[in-house]
């Protein structure tokens, strides 16, 4: 395993502190984005991801990117990650056909408004060439996902998934899946620490439910960069609030001397 | 995986929840330990551990038996695990030899002042079998554990030592064992999971140090019954403070709606 943290703008998020905790952003409209960043930047998340498939306006190309601008200014300095992600992944139904996400996540990367922008790497292969080349000549890093909300696949497939993103050129890894025992929690640990030793880029990684909660906690240990946490509104089951992630990832700092 | 928890006096330790919290007790005079055994129990453990290889007086079977007796009193409820840790599986130095452990371990049985006996499984088998029937006759649960403080050996080894308590007549397996590395952590809780589901008596396990302390909070999820805490000193590396253990557990058992 090595401790590899996400790097924001050259700089390591959290301080290199293994996991960085993201909070979504899950508001249909720009008032209520706004209401919630306010809220929810005010508890300090190292992260804050915009589920713009949340949004109401998601159809209108500047109506995104001018919300983008305004909640990157009520961020207050928290870095953005842009996330649509797919009903197929367990994302919320759109009103916009594929190539016309990559159209907008394109508009995102050339406004700047996001630090990070979250791609799924089961999209089109051409359309995540041509998002890797525009976030990178933007200077804004490509998380490329993967999530099975149905079940936690094998040991081979779930690294596989890891090394699919690095392959396919991701300045991170992310893996999400549903565990349906224990066994299924610490077989995603498991790839996750096998990844984080064989890759050269960070990987986020974690077990959805309540059964997974402890990954939420834990993954850090094992290598994950990054941890989701509830500021107002989950986007994922299994998530805990931000207040409650921050007071356990001390206890199991202190705890193991880092 | 199966949640089976410690029964003590036919009803379960801290009502079932997995992991109940254990502390134990270093005194070395029967005065330092009824201190100890004051403050400890005031921050309200499921289970107290005398670890008599620290006590001056071991040798002295009258002043174990009635310090014994004073410990259970000053626990106010708490039940007592009676427990001589071996040097060769990092307990302390003590002048009296084997067969005389085993005759206070008979000794503290006829007693009764502690509910449970710990005894390691690599003791000779004629002890074992000695120590297993005078227990059973007096009621008092029988832990037969396991220890190496050097590394943390394959699944199946780690398997197979749970597996040996239970064929050996234990009421409670436990292992602790060193992690390397993250992935000897993850080993540990594969070997409890996977014992958890097999064995038909409780298990206990942890993966020690620094590097070991998040399974003192997560091996609950994995089917262990027991975690070891500190009250006023640790006995053994990485234990953690009651208070954070208890917050950790509790933050855990809420995400994951237990």
């Amino acid at each position: 395993m090595q401790r590899r943290p996400i790097i924001v703008a050259g700089r390591p998020l959290a301080g290199g502190r293994l996991p960085a905790v993201c909070a979504p952003l899950v508001g249909r409209t720009r008032d209520a984005l706004l209401a919630e960043t306010a809220e929810v930047a005010a508890k300090h998340p190292d992260l804050l991801e915009w589920r713009v498939d949340f949004f109401d306006g998601i159809a209108d190309t500047q109506a995104v990117l001018a919300t983008g601008v305004a909640l990157r200014e009520a961020a207050g300095g928290i870095p953005l990650l842009f996330t649509r992600r797919s009903r197929r992944e367990g994302g919320e139904p759109i009103e916009i056909d594929e190539p016309q996400v990559v159209a907008l996540c394109r508009a995102v990367c050339d406004s700047g408004f996001a630090a990070l922008v979250d791609f799924e790497m089961d999209n089109a292969a051409e359309h995540i060439r041509e998002l890797r080349e525009c976030s990178r000549a933007k200077g804004i890093g490509l998380v490329l996902s993967f999530h099975d909300f149905q079940a936690t696949p094998s040991l081979e497939v779930l690294v596989g998934r890891f090394e699919q993103a690095q392959r396919l050129g991701a300045d991170v890894a992310k893996v999400a899946v549903m565990p349906r025992s224990p066994d299924d929690v610490l077989r995603l640990l498991q790839a996750t620490s096998a990844a984080s030793a064989s890759l050269s880029i960070p990987v986020v990684s974690m077990s959805m439910a309540g059964l997974g909660a402890v990954s939420r906690l834990c993954g850090g240990v094992f290598g994950s960069a990054l941890t989701f946490a509830v500021g107002r509104s989950a986007s994922a089951p299994g998530q805990i609030p931000i207040d409650e992630v921050r007071a356990g990832l001390a206890i199991l700092a202190k705890a193991s001397g880092s």
